[in-house]
């Protein structure tokens, strides 16, 4: 059940005769099929004409196309042209390299590059270290794709991913002030990522995975961590998870219950739904339930994969089988992680009472939450129209400002804990609501609390490089 | 002979007494030890004292200090601080990615990430072309280097690299509008960086390799050339053969002499050497001798490697042996690509009448200009402190700059004889003169005129794709 938003919004420059009543006729037919009138823009004013810009929102481009032939078919008004507003945003790309120093000069120039630099290059090859304050490293991060599992479009190569990592760019530069550069690979064979990301390290101070399928993801992150001196993160798994885990917090902080006594079932059991497994039961969870399209996970499943294996082996301490539906009965908590239609609201229906429901699936959610009104205690989904938006947006960027700002030498499951606490901790307790899990992502707060939580973490396991230092 | 330049300043805070006389006497200190007295500002004035910063140019570290000594050793002056601004200006790095679009609202967040950024995706997915106009790669180049021949530092290594790396980045982005990142490969197997560079060309638009070491360069430049859809540019090789050449033409125009009958000798057969040597002979130069430490390059030296053999091939058409200096006598150019000492006053001094004399080693020149005066015809340098700097700045960002606006697949060695000849044609025929043969890199007349030139040849050989494409 979507509804109109600005990710499917358009622009009609439209001409209206100048006749009372004229506008009034536009702006019928919009509402008449479905579209939901936005910014009116008066762009100039012709004899015995108007000329408007006029913003519609809708649900999908079809919708767009009957939304213009609406407007196209009201006497006296000709459309001039349409403009997909996501489209006009993104042309010539969402990211951009600045300096951040001037030359104007002969003499800036022999400071900002020959001969002078190269006095700064041989402070570096003294001492290695130093490269963190004086080149741009300290605050850069590599976003790196192979482009295999690309929103829920799947693979969709590496050129098709690169203006969702240039969004990521954005909002790493935008909520956490670091510089995000993305390299979307031509190749998804987990050695030659893992050769390529240990041949750029580098230049960069931290590595964000992203958008790369499982089960290769789990290689190629842990063989990077081995590796490498700096935080390697696969944002998909561990983003999600510390945000998964931040929302269940507040989540049963309202309903009144523990952790350590709820029973969870998790459907999707690829990168995302493995990594909060994980998360939860580090925070304490003792009853998960991960389940695939086949059903709940059991160490009497012979058709699991390596990863699958694993996950069945400690969990799902009961043993439960059969379907995502049936082991939802008697069940405190659903995340799902999976795909529309992985659970149903009958399974829900034999929840416990006051039962947690997150259906994050994105764009279109396992279940439509209008459906679980009433039905569900507490419901969190993935997208913005919704209370309780679960967005890795919410972890991703304080994780990383903390872990380079302390020059972490990897991001411990114990950082993202403290992260997990922390992002929970921004809503303050007297707002906790069903409505009112998770912090709103222009929470400005969000970042500082998070990533000061992630420096003292890491420097309580020894992993901030530059508390040592100094 | 080094001077007093920006690339050796610190700035001393010095607190001065009230006193006729006292800001003299340390400015006398300053001369009286060889500095140069740069900008002068008050920082404060406090009861009987004046606190200043006080910027000085120096000629090497050792001088800043000797200078700091002399100022401190003048009575009634403290100096409570000293800054070295190349240090100052490297504190945090050069560069930063910065987002083109504001995120203020969740609809502002929708188009630029998910949901909206989906359909982008699809777009692309479908036509790939599409990504060079809705993502940053059609205006971005990743540098990449090894740190296997930093500057002329040598093998620093990928780290120590970064800081020079930067810096060109800031080129590309100051002089050309583009962006630019580094990517400094902790590998200096060129089966490894040409792996990496293929894997990481999606996200880019075009591919500057930098510092990296002969002979491998060579390798690994053709490797991707083939490899690779956009184009690959050795910039040490190819942009040091533009600018070379470019200021030859215009050399050749004051002496009065064609480039067809002179006898050129080039010092130094590692990149720049070799890309000269073959820039020089498509431009239409006959008569090249390479010269490495052991003298001539010919048929009959038996101590050379594959690419010295190659070279040896084609060059020293009269088969001339003997030392550098030996090969001068007669000679009408000599291009200095190679390191101090190369070749001897002496040697120039047998040189044909109106002698071209490149002494383009950094930052000691094979012989100083100081002992070309009156010598040598024409002369010119790496260094900004004399007449006719040969900067590959004044290549490298117009030669991209056409190559991304016209989408090439390759930058061919008719682009670059274009962007060297209208590199040459932007110092007007008037003002051609023995201290004017390139133009500065500050003339911003430069970049235009060689992309429009790399756009041309690049259509003319059908390697231009937008111009295809449109």
């Amino acid at each position: 059940m979507p509804q109109p938003s600005a990710s499917f919004s358009a622009t009609l420059r439209v001409r209206l005769q100048d006749r009372p009543g004229a506008f009034a006729a536009v702006a019928q037919a919009i509402g008449g099929c479905g579209g939901s009138l936005d910014a009116i823009d008066l762009v100039r004013v012709l004899p015995g004409h108007k000329l408007r810009d006029i913003t519609v929102l809708a649900t999908d481009a079809e919708h767009v196309e009957r939304i213009t032939e609406a407007v196209a078919a009201v006497p006296g008004v000709t459309v001039e042209r349409v403009s997909d507003r996501t489209f006009l945003l993104h042309l010539g790309g969402k990211i951009e390299v600045r300096s951040r120093v001037a030359i104007k000069t002969r003499d800036d120039l022999s400071m900002v590059y020959t001969p002078g630099v190269g006095r700064v290059t041989q402070a570096i090859a003294r001492d290695s270290e130093a490269a963190w304050t004086l080149t741009s490293k300290g605050n850069s991060v590599a976003i790196v794709t192979d482009g295999s599992a690309v929103l829920g479009l799947g693979n969709t190569g590496p050129l098709s991913a690169l203006p969702v990592m240039e969004g990521k760019a954005v909002l790493f530069r935008e909520l956490a002030g670091i510089n995000a550069w993305p390299l979307c690979l031509a190749t998804t064979d987990p050695e030659r990522i893992v050769q390529v990301v240990a041949a750029i390290a580098p230049s960069f101070g931290g590595i964000n995975l992203e958008d790369i399928a499982a089960p290769r993801c789990f290689t190629v992150e842990q063989r990077l961590r081995e590796l490498l001196p700096i935080p390697v993160f696969h944002d998909d798994q561990h983003g999600t998870a510390t945000v998964v885990l931040a929302a269940l917090l507040n989540a049963l902080r309202v309903a009144g219950k523990r952790l350590e006594d709820v029973r969870i079932v998790i459907a999707g059991v690829g990168a995302a739904g493995t990594a909060t497994a994980r998360m939860l039961r580090a925070a304490g969870a003792r009853q998960i339930i991960g389940c695939d399209p086949h059903g709940a996970l059991h160490r009497g499943r012979t058709d699991l994969d390596e990863a699958g294996r694993a996950l069945a082996e400690w969990t799902n301490p009961d043993q439960l089988t059969g379907a995502t539906d049936a082991v939802l009965r008697g069940a405190d908590v659903f995340v799902g992680l999976s795909a529309p239609g992985a659970a149903s609201i009958a399974g829900v229906r034999t929840m416990q009472p006051g039962s947690i429901v997150f259906v994050l699936a994105n764009p279109v959610p396992e279940i439509w939450p209008e459906e679980l009104e009433g039905v569900a205690g507490i419901i969190a989904t993935g997208g913005s129209d919704y209370p309780n938006q679960i967005n890795n947006a919410l972890a991703f960027p304080g994780v990383f400002r903390g872990a380079l700002d302390c020059r972490a030498t990897a991001i411990s499951e114990g950082m993202q804990l403290a992260a997990a606490r922390a992002l929970a901790g921004t809503v303050p307790e007297a707002e906790l609501a069903v409505d009112l899990v998770v912090p709103s992502i222009f929470n400005r707060e969000v970042v500082g609390a998070v990533s000061r939580a992630v420096i003292e973490a890491a420097v309580a396991e020894g992993l901030g490089r530059a508390t040592e230092a100094s």
